[in-house]
């Protein structure tokens, strides 16, 4: 079977995220709200190069699902990692992340929010130039 | 910003979907088994064109998130309706359904079983070629 798949991105681009926890440019396509049937929140984000989000947790976890471009995901005291398209991130409750795009690629996510009956996301501080200049 | 993305499929193929609940050829990628932390489970779905699952229900409900492709979904006694790239599909706790291709198009979608804690999936009976082609 064919390994291709159209070129269109799957969703819309969607709303700014919000600079209060993001830096640079990043879009916020909102695809599940939160319910007590599924307890789950579900949204597209993309971050243009260079874009992160703040330091934050989740309370009930969070799942990213990668699916374009190349971007980090940190764990606070643990080395920035380099994600990918296909990779699948998994965030355990209460544990200080924060995710983002390299200096030179876009990076796009799926991110599922878990057991959202315990909350959705608690945010933290920015991470800082010094910081995200550190691990290029 | 682009809106386009690279043509290389987001995840490999994975197994092929057991012949006991599909009909015709799907492939299943596994990406989070379910656990008790995070009470979800996420698989990649591939359905060649015509292929399908069996009428079943989610215990804790389930969400599609179509990926690529055109299908069908299908709640028991209302109207099959189209699914395309894009489209989220929220599915309650055991409402009895099914999803596939359309016969001229493959369909992918990423299926996240929520509140796993209550089960994942209970299997009944097959498509039948007849009720499948009524819907063409």
């Amino acid at each position: 079977m064919s390994n291709a798949e159209n070129t269109e991105s799957i969703f819309t681009q969607g709303d700014k995220a919000p600079a209060d926890y993001f830096m640079g440019n990043a879009w916020i396509k909102k695809l599940v709200a939160s319910d007590p049937v599924f307890n789950t929140q579900i949204g597209n984000v993309v971050f243009e190069p260079g874009a992160r989000n703040n330091w934050h947790t989740h309370p009930g976890g969070q799942i990213l699902i990668i699916t374009d471009g190349t971007g980090y995901y940190q764990e606070k005291g643990k080395a920035a990692q380099i994600i990918r398209k296909g990779d699948v991130i998994t965030i355990a409750p209460d544990v200080v992340h924060w995710h983002g795009a390299t200096a030179n690629s876009s990076m796009t996510h799926i991110a599922v929010n878990t057991n959202t009956q315990k909350g959705i996301v608690d945010w933290l501080e920015p991470v800082t130039d010094d910081q995200y200049k550190s691990i290029q």
